[in-house]
């Protein structure tokens, strides 16, 4: 039995990501914001709230006005204003005297804390009882309780959530300076290859994957750009290799699954400009004849046929360079633990990856493997992430605890 | 202790999710249909792959021809063409006759099966042994394997990950038919409310909701727009509700912390067209002083102030409506299990919702609570998701097994 090419492990090609830096920055609004990666550190403008806030409807009082009072035994306060929203109070709240305020609104000075108004009781317009004590501070937020002036918020290199982009608009920043989305360029090699519109004759088969690769990318933070379908000529794969690389970040060429096609794409990789072989081969199914290049600061996939193990090989790979690309740090997926509803086969020597769909029964989550052969899209349709069954490991048996990586 | 209003459980919050429909649906290009949710069944144009397919490299055989064959006692085959990719082979294979064929290329008549060229050794140019045997249909994905013409493959409903655009763009659907993306009218309520490019002066706080749930219905798959913020007088209220109302197809207004902002908004709300009050307060915490109304056919919002507070409810009640209009029917959020690092304490009647941060350690995923109150936009920005303590638990103790909800 011969062996085609010398494969690198998993581990071995993410360590390569250090070969690549993330892309350069820009300003956004923060309507533009989500998901995007912080590309500097940002520090408070100011304390915030800034100012001592209540947090709940009632009377701002002196906490020693309140102390020893209960149902039995209220203790009778002098209502002496209310709050108004939005302003500083004009007043101060000495011992034995209250004033009125609602949730948010600004502590007056010699306030040190909130009796809710569940907790009082009118007795005539000047004066309330209250029925429990409030402890200083209580039902307060001070001054700079959500963030101190200069204190460090949020670090380079986060993704941007809902409140994240909260936190800046605490701030004041109406625009804030994140990388770029990577331009990724997608190339579909292969002589049987016809673009969507067109009705396949027998032999052929439509353009998949770069729809399939496009949606990935989008996904992953980049922006795709689709360079369609290339015969397998080396003239034709090289012009179009060159460029995408000239307007792109990383490019990615799908359909090297047979051994032809593979050795155009190493060919092609080594007649780049600036370009260097670093991975022909991986230990992983499906996907093995995965090919990484650097082509001067930018890298190059040859990535294989089937739409399947392509898909595997973008989750497992591309996509961790493409988060380096986008600057982002904390790119782990999201494992879910479950455990097998069948007895699932692998060979020793590489990591396989099966598709999983998640079946939730009896307060425990299942992970039913699909079969199929890695040419069939409906396996991945069907599929709701992957597990890993490691290198040296002949399969796992029916119950076997797995870790699931939601698409 | 006075009870302010009479609250609505969160499920009874989420059956009403049937008062209301989806939205319209439009055609939209596959390149725009990522993570939007189809509004038709699709079933396959025809047979995909359309003809039986080669999965590996080597001869394309009748498997007959090598039963029996080892590394010992070979297989002798006559080679007598090879497979073009892309084109219907000229050639049959008979009995003792072999094709070469490449990974994805089309079987020729009389072939049942491949051998892997991993398999064969080459004798002359005519002739190759073959050390193993293969069974029919080995190394061959079939005709119809990945979809029979006519058969089902997406249903309705389902929102679009990049396989199922692959499987659209196998049955040669360049277009395809999806829910428009809701749109939502988002308003900031409070006097004391100014906008992000504002200094606050002291009693004032920046606009800190318009961008969160802006950002929180962008990632559910809405079209948000924010009408700015509005102080709290009747009239301005009424007119800007009436406004978002008629561009939208849900409205939220957040900034009822204080009781006299949630009687405000639910005067505003009865004082709307068409409108009806379905839901006023919730056993839910942070979030109690929760309103949905009717209004025509469209869902509308009165949600707390507290950015925290309105996060929470956007997550567990908002979403699943907003999910609803965009036709999602599949909408369970992502739950990881852990276990809990602290002892939290909660009160009856109200399902608590607790910000926790993940941290994996020694092989075990732990959920810490983020302490702080409900008003620090901080304590979202350090939590990676809520666990629920039910209706009627006092708290959960250190090591408790619970499920995050992730953001």
């Amino acid at each position: 039995m011969k062996e085609f090419f010398n494969v690198t492990t998993i581990e071995a090609v993410l360590a390569l990501r250090q070969t690549f830096g993330p892309v350069v920055s820009q300003s956004v609004s923060l309507e533009q914001a989500l998901n995007r990666v912080l590309a500097t550190d940002v520090a408070a403008d100011r304390d915030i709230p800034g100012f001592d806030r209540a947090t709940v409807d009632g009377y701002a009082v002196c906490a020693a006005s309140t102390y020893g009072a209960s149902e039995g035994a209220p203790a009778y306060l002098t209502v002496v204003g209310a709050v108004e929203m939005g302003h500083t109070p004009g007043g101060t709240v000495g011992p034995g005297q209250a004033t009125r305020i609602a949730t948010g609104g600004m502590l007056p000075a010699g306030a040190d804390s909130v009796v809710m108004v569940e907790h009082t009781g009118v007795i005539d317009k000047g004066t309330i009882e209250v029925y429990r004590s409030v402890a200083p501070g209580q039902h307060v937020v001070t001054r700079d309780e959500d963030a101190a002036k200069g204190q460090l918020l949020l670090s380079a290199g986060i993704r941007l959530r809902p409140q994240e982009l909260g936190m800046l608009a605490a701030c004041g920043m109406k625009d804030v300076i994140v990388h770029q989305r990577p331009r990724v360029g997608i190339i579909s090699s292969g002589d049987e290859v016809v673009p969507v519109t067109v009705d396949p004759a027998p032999g052929q088969v439509r353009d998949v994957n770069s729809h399939t690769l496009a949606a990935l990318v989008r996904q992953g933070g980049g922006v795709p750009t689709c360079y369609g379908i290339v015969p397998d000529r080396f003239e034709d794969l090289l012009d179009m290799c060159r460029k995408a690389l000239a307007h792109n970040d990383m490019v990615l060429v799908s359909g090297g699954s047979s051994v032809g096609t593979r050795d155009l794409t190493v060919e092609v990789l080594g007649a780049l400009e600036q370009s260097r072989i670093l991975v022909h081969g991986v230990s992983i199914s499906p996907g093995k004849p995965t090919i990484l290049a650097q082509c001067g600061a930018k890298p190059f996939w040859g990535l294989p046929g089937h739409v399947t193990s392509t898909m595997v090989v973008f989750m497992v790979l591309v996509r961790p360079f493409l988060s380096r690309l986008t600057g982002w740090i904390n790119d782990a997926p999201v494992r879910v633990p479950a455990r097998l509803t069948r007895n699932v086969a692998s060979a020793q020597g590489r990591v396989d990856f099966v598709r999983v769909a998640l079946r939730h029964q009896a307060g425990e989550t299942w992970a039913e493997p699909i079969l199929g052969a890695s040419g069939l899209i409906r396996t991945m349709v069907a599929a709701d992430g992957l597990i890993a069954i490691a290198l040296n490991d002949e399969g796992l048996e029916q119950g076997a605890a797995v870790e699931v990586m939601l698409f």
